[in-house]
């Protein structure tokens, strides 16, 4: 008899139907809420994680990323490409994976589709952090970028502030249109606006998340008043940013690690030593967060390791209520683990 | 009914039962053969690929690394972790798995295990390596560190050099006994010793395979005569060596890729500028191999991520002739790429 793979060599793996499912059975706002808390709990632990910018592979249609972490005890990565012109050929622009393992033994502990994830994951953080940046009694958000990632930035910040007023506006109005319906019946007032400058009227919000790979400059000074906190989430590589540099002189800016802000946020417009403030600082008391009313925050998003590795805790600690996750046969554990060839040996049977 | 995911959701993995299946189909020797020949194609055109040295996660108990490489039209990963208290839990030392993608849209194409594949192609490049390197003739090996590496490699040398007398030591007799076993009548003379240094006696190749994260001195200065090619694979990490220096400083050391080699390899007992010849230059005719029958030779190998890059490309040719592997669906990919959350709310069917 051929011998069967120990329980050591098995990897629950969490496929792209297994994590809908875990989506659905949850909810997709109650389960960014539930991603949101483990992030916060991760960015408040923040000097015990091992941090590096991620590891980008770069070519002229886009960028192959790495994102590692760990705690010191779970190690976690994430896979994750960013291709604009994904699109227009019927691609996803971001898919990903990623991997939580034992830093002990180095035996992984999960797998998991990361490319709706990661969709949840972003989310949960810009809310969690506007949760600390945006003005009190903010009512009314414009989203300027209505691609994949728009409903669920507008679900989280719904569940998480009581964001129920949306300006949208998109250059392409059929991904407008597309939100619209999907948020419909929701419990949101939805306002599809044909220019930026629509959209940002009356927003103490702005969230700019947009996929082009360039500089861009989706949002000009004029459209940025007094108060208003702008969760930017689009410029997420070097050379490509949404906002223009006159906004950034102007605002208090929050970041989640500076190595690699400095590379792909915004604030690579600026010297390299222009003053940011760290979230996790603002989520632990070191730093203030939001001190007036008239301030402009501005959250200058890349998406960080830490976040991937806290959205894929929290989807461990759903595998045995739920159930949804296979068993992948990914690691070779020989009874004797020196014998790694008699154990091909004998798998002829 | 709830859409079935597309077929580039979906990417092929060779699970450990697979891969057993493919090695065992082919053969160790044969397959590790024609691993050498994909190793040496891209070694032979290795300007053209993007190389950096590797990620590395260090603990108390292990490592934990990450090996991206690209040639501009595929991209490659390993994750591969290195726990030498492992084998004594009933763990493997080393375990990995790894993926290669297309850089044009930054779509996985092949997930693979890697534990086996890693040891054939670690075994593969050792023996391409030692083709150039090794005294003409040479019939002899001695193999000091006879753990889960050492019946890979035996068979590689045999198979791509024509070594039939291998000289076997561990300092844990039992895993010399376990080689003896799983190597008989395969044409070999096996001779179990109860030294190093009568494992060296006569041998034209040396090769250092053990697993200590320390540094240990397997190989005295006395125990290397004139002309011997050492190939030294054990040593891999910072802290972790297998030579004494004064060997070091009698050879010419042959590495994959220096900046990663300076901090892992032997040569990190060295000063930093002291000199040493890449691979890749000797196999495209740019640098001179052995020079002499007297000569030292010194294989100085780390393991480098386009070796891992040209094994995944090996077993990716193998897939479609064989049928040993499986899809995952691992890649969101709804109908309007921009339309993420349109397809998590259709999967509620």
């Amino acid at each position: 008899m051929i011998p069967q793979p120990s329980k050591l060599a098995m990897v629950p793996f969490v496929s792209v139907e297994n994590m809908m499912k875990l989506v659905n059975e949850i909810g997709v706002a109650e389960m960014m809420q539930g991603i949101a808390t483990y992030i916060e709990d991760d960015f408040r632990r923040w000097p015990e994680f091992d941090k590096t910018p991620r590891v980008a592979a770069h070519s002229e249609e886009g960028v192959i990323e790495l994102m590692p972490t760990s705690d010191g005890e779970t190690y976690g990565f994430k896979y994750v490409n960013g291709h604009p012109a994904n699109m227009a050929r019927g691609f996803q622009t971001v898919t990903a994976f990623g991997l939580l393992a034992r830093v002990d033994t180095g035996y992984p502990i999960l797998l998991s589709e990361m490319t709706v994830l990661t969709a949840l994951r972003t989310a949960a953080t810009s809310a969690m952090a506007a949760k600390a940046l945006a003005p009190d009694g903010a009512t009314t958000m414009a989203m300027i970028g209505n691609g994949a990632q728009c409903e669920f930035q507008a679900l989280a910040f719904q569940k998480i502030l009581g964001i129920n007023d949306l300006r949208l506006y998109d250059i392409d109005s059929s991904a407008t249109d597309k939100v619209m319906k999907n948020l419909a019946n929701l419990g949101l007032t939805l306002t599809k606006c044909s220019s930026a400058e629509e959209a940002v009227q009356g927003a103490q919000i702005i969230t700019t998340c947009t996929a082009d790979k360039q500089y861009a400059t989706i949002l000009t000074d004029n459209m940025v008043g007094a108060g208003v906190h702008i969760n930017a989430i689009g410029g997420d590589c070097p050379g490509k940013t949404e906002l223009h540099r006159d906004i950034l002189l102007r605002s208090d800016i929050f970041v989640e690690f500076p190595p690699q802000t400095r590379i792909e946020g915004e604030v690579q417009q600026l010297d390299a030593d222009h003053p940011v403030t760290e979230l996790w600082e603002v989520l632990t008391g070191r730093a203030e967060g939001r001190k007036s009313a008239k301030q402009i925050t501005l959250f200058d998003s890349v998406g960080f390791a830490t976040e991937d590795f806290s959205a894929l805790r929290y989807v461990r600690d759903q595998l045995e209520a739920t159930g949804h996750y296979q068993n992948l046969d990914m690691i070779a554990d020989p009874d004797d683990p020196r014998d790694l060839f008699g154990m091909v040996q004998r798998a002829k049977g």
